[in-house]
């Protein structure tokens, strides 16, 4: 047994693939198993463990990762967002190092164990802090023709995958993901394998349309390949994803910063919205998250302020967020703000670019994006299906209940 | 001025087109206007008015199409379901028939003053409440070959819409409202005219979907028509619509009375689903909102045991619903229970057909179905838009903002 953040786990006995699905809202299984494009997900949802789960908040892709690989939330590995303001600097800037990790992944232990250990993830945003403390593969498929031995523990990746360098906006991203698992498992064997994708087609694509449909047709026939291979697998997500338009279809957005320079005056607040990275053409850095930094204004009587607006869903303390959602105070501002299914929140409209939304836009961030899947192609006996499941609870499901 | 249940309204002058859409999710037209299905709705979003409005709680059909023609709340009409449980006779029936109806119509006030009123509903199970008192034209698609100009106010409906006889179940019963509207505008031109369609496609079909969009275009050309014609027009809606199912595709219910039978013994406490009515194929009787009569039971540990359920959003008694939701505190049960986005509650799983579910179940009833559009083909100067609006404002809007 390892012990990592105070949960134990077994070591796998045969291999073991952990899947994230970015932006998986439930009903994307739902829709392409009733329409009957997605025969594998059909029988493994019927004679393995079909579990409905929590992400963390805010509902976003690196939180979430690095809470499915630490079994921990963002309090204990300290990866609340992409993106934050840093006190002690006086600046804003990108959480992808890492040096803002604050707790051992289960992938480091493992492999310090003596188990083999590989990681894919779609974008390269992620593969360091996936990766970190970890001796095995690790690589990107956006930057998988720069794989070398030494930093990614391969190499020749394109060749062994047998498909071309993807574009980082599209579906063939994640397929590469998927591509990759499948050949890494033929030809290596490893013990543990991770494979997160990107959300470029839930951004884009609602559940039960054609687009959709076809994602999770391609991503059934890697999981079955997993699956006939002998695989523990079990698939989760790091967040759902909601239509975010107004009637006309235009992106329904509260540029937070701008209604808080109209009340306290010009830059006396600082709105941070974590999503902010540098892929923003599918969503614009819009999601249904943010923080506020306040300095000396008057916190409560802001926060009313922002709990008038239509939209707003929730309006909390930084204490009162740390304790809610399980995130670490100093990285968050005075106030967290959680805008509703059908709203997302900006900074200012001037800095937000949103030629590129070419569809109306569907986003995440918010609490109305924390039901996931969690799935097993395993039976496992007993299970409390009323207790709150996690999606970082997917290590201890495949390695202790699974196996 | 006339004044109707504490409200005021100009009479209308000019032609004046109220119509509630079934279960219209907002999302619906985000949609089709994006993907180019709906060229009306385009123009008129830009040109017009576009709100979000709050429709009545529980997210039903009929409480809402009550509440729109009367401008208030079930507290003040009393329909706050199809069914219910009649404390007095100790039984359980529809409450379709206008004697339940507490509130005069600002139909039948508009016809008293001498204007010419129309309605126009794809099902006869409401045809009566909303035709109450009025004089004028009232019939329903469903039976619009057996309108008689003594009981209806017009015959030979199916020889002036030109179109068969629809079924009960599709699209086209939907369809025969629009068509029978642009061809009583022409022939008769009433005053004030309300129609009413069913929510067959909204039941099996999600927004952006071509079954979805296809039903979304049709409705634009006959609004486009009546547009031509110099109507004012209101579109709202009577629910949202959300898929309610679990993983595997078949519907995520919570059996209500089986749980109540198995803590409380059998029979002792007794679940009346106010969404029950002769009409079960497309949703099995299967909403998100449920009353609950207690007997001699003990109050706040049932609605603990209740508020335990995984899926639960709220468990109120009758009080506390009565105020939060506006209903009438004699037609509910001792407790109220209103269930989340994605989950339905039934009563006894021996009790529901579901076999005539063809598609994962979409379906309505709670808070989670609350939005809905509110729309003007005019412009409304000075609205303010972060007030609440209710679909029950749209009588207001038509008569006294937009002539």
């Amino acid at each position: 047994m390892l012990e990592v953040n105070g949960r134990r786990y077994a070591l796998p006995s045969r291999p073991t693939v952990i899947v994230c699905v970015d932006g998986c809202e439930p009903d994307y299984i739902a829709q392409a198993v009733a329409g009957g494009h997605a025969p594998w997900f059909k029988r493994t949802l019927a004679a393995g463990t079909a579990l409905i789960a929590d992400c963390v908040i805010p509902s976003f892709t690196n939180p979430n990762n690095l809470s499915i690989v630490t079994g921990a939330p963002p309090s204990v590995h300290g990866i609340c967002g992409n993106y934050l303001f840093d006190v002690e600097s006086g600046t804003e800037l990108m959480m992808n190092d890492p040096q803002w990790l604050r707790a051992p992944t289960i992938l480091a232990a493992l492999s310090a164990a003596g188990k083999a250990c590989a990681v894919v993830t779609a974008k390269d945003k992620l593969r360091r802090l996936l990766g970190h403390g970890m001796r095995g593969i690790c690589f990107s498929s956006e930057k998988a023709n720069a794989a070398t031995v030494e930093e990614h523990g391969i190499d020749r990746v394109l060749e062994l995958v047998g498909q071309p360098l993807p574009d980082v906006y599209s579906a063939a991203l994640s397929e590469f993901v998927f591509a990759a698992g499948v050949a890494l498992m033929r030809t290596r064997c490893p013990d543990l394998m991770y494979l997160s994708t990107t959300d470029y087609i839930q951004h884009k694509h609602a559940p039960g349309t054609p687009g959709a449909n076809a994602f999770y047709t391609m991503m059934d026939g890697y999981l079955g390949a997993l699956d006939e291979m002998g695989c523990v697998i079990v698939v989760t997500a790091d967040h759902g994803m909601n239509a975010k338009t107004r009637l006309d279809g235009s992106p329904d957005v509260i540029y937070l910063q701008d209604r808080l320079d109209g009340w306290l005056g010009a830059g006396r607040a600082r709105t941070i919205l974590p999503i902010t990275d540098p892929y923003v053409v599918h969503h614009g850095a819009l999601g249904s998250f943010a923080t506020v930094y306040l300095g000396d204004e008057d916190v409560s009587r802001t926060m009313a302020c922002i709990a008038s607006l239509p939209g707003i869903e929730r309006v909390l303390t930084r204490d009162e967020a740390a304790s809610a959602y399980e995130l670490p105070p100093d990285r968050i501002g005075d106030v967290v703000v959680v805008s509703e299914r059908s709203t997302v929140i900006g900074t200012s409209a001037a800095k937000h670019d949103l030629s590129a939304l070419e569809v109306p836009l569907r986003s995440h961030g918010g609490v109305s994006e924390q039901r996931v899947p969690l799935i097993v192609n395993r039976p496992i006996a007993g299970l409390d299906e009323t207790q709150r499941w996690r999606n970082f609870d997917a290590f201890d499901l495949a390695l202790n209940r699974a196996q």
